[in-house]
């Protein structure tokens, strides 16, 4: 297969949100007082993301970035969670935590090993900011950073993987999508681009239920190790 | 100085756009015919670069990249020199000379260092495609790559580095623009940037006159290493 370009989501598919979440809510938050159910309160923190970009997609809600829309996601939460005593500093950082996520085992090395070979992007909903400052700490090198906030539209809109093209001046038939999730995945095959569903049994924990390949994908992998081993 | 964010002009500042095309000139195309005095044409497509854009920017004529506008100064370049015999795509070929500039011998090493302490990313006139490609083939690591393509704006047009701000979230006192013009410098200090002015005294040619700052540069350094030293 003659790609060039491999574009990678980012949340569930390069770095583990849930696990994440949950290890700095034990190791941290625990000891300032936050002593929560993590896995539960991480649930919910996602659960919201999708509704609230839908609304911007529809056009029922003005742009706001990803960190804007988990900010408002955990000032609910705190409420649910009946939650109390944060201070507005103390609710941004916590906030920032989707800046602190960190990559599965096999990203960083499957990530350089893909690098000898290919032009690799990320395109994430994730804001800029979130993806240089997540990607800075977790030593994720990639050749270029791109986010749904540059096409001021959010995956699944087709506008964001054309903007890929568009910007790196590559057919999307020479562009590979990597994920683990279905529902991009088909998107960005309607737009031509290739796509490769990677397998990430923990994303929803333990007792999740992972997401399966649709028939259209052109690979499915174990992970980025396995990725590169497939793309030769 | 607090500063976070490192911001790289990079034709001249970070890649030796005159001697590469030189370099490349002498070894590549006066091999396929093309013996010209490739310093005076390197000259001359650079001399095309800024009435190109300024253009853009006063808005008489509409967007196009870098890579556009370098291809319409080839071909007014092609006819000035009296070049002809090359198809469209050895056009392209030599259009995308640009993609392939080298670093400053201390780009790499410098940048690099400075990655361990600041973010770093680019704010170049040339479009993403163009900065991925030379980055990746220069071997040039950066925590970000941004273009005023994204901006739809060129620099000096202040929108190009309050972008960096927006995307970035962070205020533009603590940024720091390191440039070789001083244009560049001047007019992202009006936005509130710190600057530093790189010495690049062979950007022009041995016969040519560099550069110097203006009194307003906060750093006035020789090369990345020295930066580096600077900031501390």
């Amino acid at each position: 297969m003659d790609v060039d370009v491999l574009v990678f989501d980012v949340f569930g598919t390069v770095v583990d949100w849930r696990g994440s979440i949950i290890a700095e809510g034990e190791a941290v938050w625990k000891q300032r007082g936050l002593d929560l159910d993590w896995g539960a309160f991480a649930d919910a923190w996602r659960a919201g993301y999708q509704p609230a970009m839908d609304r911007i997609r529809c056009g029922e809600a003005p742009w706001a970035t990803i960190d804007t829309l988990h900010r408002r996601i955990l000032d609910d939460l705190l409420t649910q969670f009946d939650i109390t005593g944060l201070d507005d500093a103390a609710k941004d950082d916590l906030n920032h935590i989707w800046h602190r996520l960190k990559p599965w085992p096999d990203a960083v090395a499957g990530i350089n090993k893909l690098r000898e070979h290919f032009t690799v992007t990320t395109l994430s909903n994730g804001n800029m900011g979130l993806l240089v400052d997540l990607s800075k700490r977790g030593g994720l090198q990639w050749d270029c950073i791109l986010s749904s906030e540059l096409a001021g539209h959010y995956k699944p809109d087709p506008q964001t993987y054309q903007m890929v093209c568009d910007l790196l001046a590559v057919p999307p038939e020479r562009t590979l999508m990597v994920a683990s999730h279905r529902g991009d995945l088909i998107a960005s095959r309607r737009i031509g681009m290739r796509t490769a569903f990677v397998r990430r049994p923990l994303e929803y924990g333990p007792d999740g239920t992972p997401e399966q390949p649709d028939d259209g994908v052109d690979f499915i992998v174990n992970d980025f190790i396995d990725l590169a081993a497939q793309l030769g």
